[in-house]
């Protein structure tokens, strides 16, 4: 990561005042509170914890959840004076608990929700965003259709790793004698994906997530926020934007049809592919034939493990990006983005009403791939 | 792991019927109680905290510590009936959840502590123990002297770490209908030396730890017991006891003298190397040129990186034991068990009441290496 391009714009444009957003307006809150419908509030309660694995990640996430503030010391510690300085600690110090990426940005207001879920206003005024990137583990994609039984266990084993991650680094920083503040799954009182961007985590891609070279968007991020001085990362180009015009791999894959197909259009003050938030949410909420989803995720051409070819396959979106239909076209007859059934290492389990059942395949058969 | 050669008993010779350990007799314990004098037990409620880091680690690793057990699911979930097939879901679970090496074996009854800290007689009739391992992190031992400001801050990375694990993984089997238990740091039934070494997790070394061929003792681990039907693991040999024969690095690099140079004894049933378990406790809860202590597992020649030369070395001590001196002449001619400042990414902090200062070498300075 630290040697991959830095520029000074993110590589999607993003124009004039851009708004803050009520936390009550994202899409899973709304699933929660009836919003999409009273089908949808109802599977919001289970939709991860109907999955054993999920019920025990998504519970050991929540004892961790707490505190995201706390005392901070009345002294100062004696740090190095250069904030480049600080930054290497805090990023190695990431890397020491077993984050996989992390990056740095400045807090701009407008990644601030204006209100919390319970229609508080928020106030957040550090100054620094520390983004903490997990992986949600290659192999188990390779065994999976992205939207069966292991999906919505997936997103919380990264989300039970980045709580700890986020809530020790904040911990830590206030001992410094500095505010820190960790937001995650559970308590977030900011936007991730333009703190991923300004960070240099990825580019936006076509599914509306921020993609990162070597990880696609396989990935779950916590963020510290802080007043503690650092030297912000900057954004990334690796040519992600002429991939996703030619690549149409997520939209294809996406059952809901939640993910466009046709061309960036300006939306809330930045430049991108138009995205029905709503669907997904619904889908993932109530997907009667597993537990959440990441088609999006095991689809993508990005979503590889590291490796010479893919380094290469890496340097030709980036330098030759005329080629990218070429690779994509490779990728599909390698085989890749389809269930290898050989990664399968879990069991298919649904909690109904409090006993575990083999769950029938509700989705139509052809359907899956 | 999988492809080592396992054998049908441990490569220690255990003989005659091994008495149950009270837990309060723990070296570890005797200096909480004052066993080890009024300065130690003063100095074990600081010795991790009075690092920043170390202190936020321990925190977070105490939300995540309960339950350790709880309710079990009245209907048991259909699962398959082979047990090969289970344990392969239970190891690629561990792995899933970012453990670094997994290994099951039977739990033997005096691997089970008799008393527990208050006096309370333990009763755990478990049938299995699952041994989950996360490594303390290669790079910051590269800069670490081993009992630096570090040491504590590892311990515990990896005891929080192996503490998330193990209580999501001992609730997953709770709610697949088996009981099950979360054996961590904070909370132990067990002892976790003899577990290791019967999943085949490594040998016991001189230094009197289970040493596991690709991580040295560079590790923590926490245990999950259950009556989950498993397969167990078998024992490894991979030459270790010829190995620590002629190799001292260890027995030379501990301050405290608690590890022997000479040879292996029969203690309480187990054929050994004497260890002063006293005299390292009293080390690394009272070390005031540093936070605990790991230059055991620092200076020994088996804390290496992944790496096709290291795998090389691994098959001498294999196939030739008799040229394990000239490795280990080799190993300190390249360098290996030394600082390197380069790898040195923390902050020497101290908390000294209530301010963070930064700590005066207190040691001799001849002494470092």
């Amino acid at each position: 990561m630290e040697r991959l391009k830095r520029v000074t714009q993110p590589t999607t444009l993003v124009t004039g005042e851009i708004p803050r957003v009520d936390q009550r307006n994202h899409a899973f809150a709304r699933g929660m509170s009836g919003d999409l419908g009273p089908g949808t509030a109802r599977e919001f309660r289970r939709f991860i914890t109907k999955h054993p694995l999920g019920a025990a990640l998504a519970g050991a996430a929540g004892r961790l959840a707490s505190p995201v503030e706390g005392g901070i010391a009345g002294t100062k510690a004696p740090l190095p004076e250069d904030p480049t300085a600080v930054s290497r600690h805090i990023k190695q110090l990431a890397y020491f608990l077993r984050a996989d990426i992390v990056g740095i940005c400045r807090l701009p207001q407008y990644a601030v929700y204006s209100h919390d879920l319970a229609g508080n206003p928020v106030e957040l005024d550090h100054e620094y965003a520390i983004s903490l990137v997990v992986d949600q583990d290659y192999d188990t994609f390779r065994g999976s259709t992205g939207d069966d039984w292991i999906s919505g266990s997936q997103s919380f084993m990264a989300y039970a790793t980045s709580v700890l991650l986020a809530c020790v680094m904040a911990d830590y920083i206030r001992r410094l004698g500095y505010p820190a503040r960790a937001h995650h799954v559970f308590d977030y009182q900011v936007l991730i994906v333009p703190l991923l961007l300004l960070a240099g985590i990825g580019e936006i891609c076509r599914a509306g997530l921020v993609l990162n070279p070597f990880l696609g968007t396989r990935f779950k991020a916590a963020v510290v926020t802080t007043d503690l001085p650092l030297e912000p990362d900057g954004p990334v180009d690796f040519g992600l934007q002429q991939f996703c015009r030619v690549c149409r791999r997520c939209a294809n894959g996406c059952r809901p049809g939640a993910i466009s197909d046709g061309e960036q259009v300006m939306i809330n003050g930045y430049e991108k592919w138009p995205f029905e938030a709503d669907r997904c949410s619904k889908y993932r909420i109530g997907n009667q034939g597993g537990s959440s989803c990441g088609r999006c995720i095991k689809v993508c051409p990005w979503n590889k493990p590291a490796g010479r070819m893919h380094d290469l396959a890496r340097g030709v979106v980036k330098h030759a990006p005329f080629l990218a239909g070429l690779l994509i076209r490779m990728d599909e007859a390698l085989g890749y983005g389809k269930r290898d059934e050989r990664y399968k290492w879990w069991l298919d389990l649904e909690d109904v009403d409090g006993v575990l059942t083999v769950p029938g395949d509700r989705t139509v058969a052809s359907d899956r791939r």
